[in-house]
């Protein structure tokens, strides 16, 4: 199939902090919620969520090049784990 | 039922630019994406994802409680939308 023929895919990345590691993002908005009268709130973690469209007709090989963007430079590995979502 | 005995409901909160609104950090990633030599992506859309745990065992009214957090704290529903997804 000659390129740009391809069906879109839309790919969700979310990409959050592995447990252990200190989110002062998350803390905020705990302690804010807190002040705002939430009461029973608790583990606050805040992520990044990455939306994109990819020309490629093959499933497999779109979530094989999505990994490879999250592992090349969507996600910090060390510190961050990622899941794929893909439709269309 | 007394307050700490109700369910752990966890709540995951996407919050997302309108269509139209200009986004400067996903221009970055689709750039930074093309530089590194991934093809055929577009729409490079950055949002936030929020984690929360509630101790709240109703549903219904554990999703109200988020949607008012969304609305007062978590998104500027000016420029953003957020989505609520629930579980436990």
């Amino acid at each position: 199939m000659p390129r740009g023929f391809g069906r879109l895919v839309k790919a969700r990345i979310f990409v959050t902090l592995k447990p252990g590691v200190l989110d002062p993002q998350g803390q905020a908005i705990a302690r804010a919620l807190g002040s705002l009268g939430f009461e029973g709130v608790s583990g606050v973690r805040q992520g990044k969520l990455i939306e994109l469209e990819l020309t490629q007709s093959d499933a497999e090989q779109a979530r094989a090049e999505v990994e490879t963007m999250c592992e090349k430079l969507l996600a910090n590995t060390v510190i961050e784990r990622y899941a794929i979502e893909l439709e269309g």
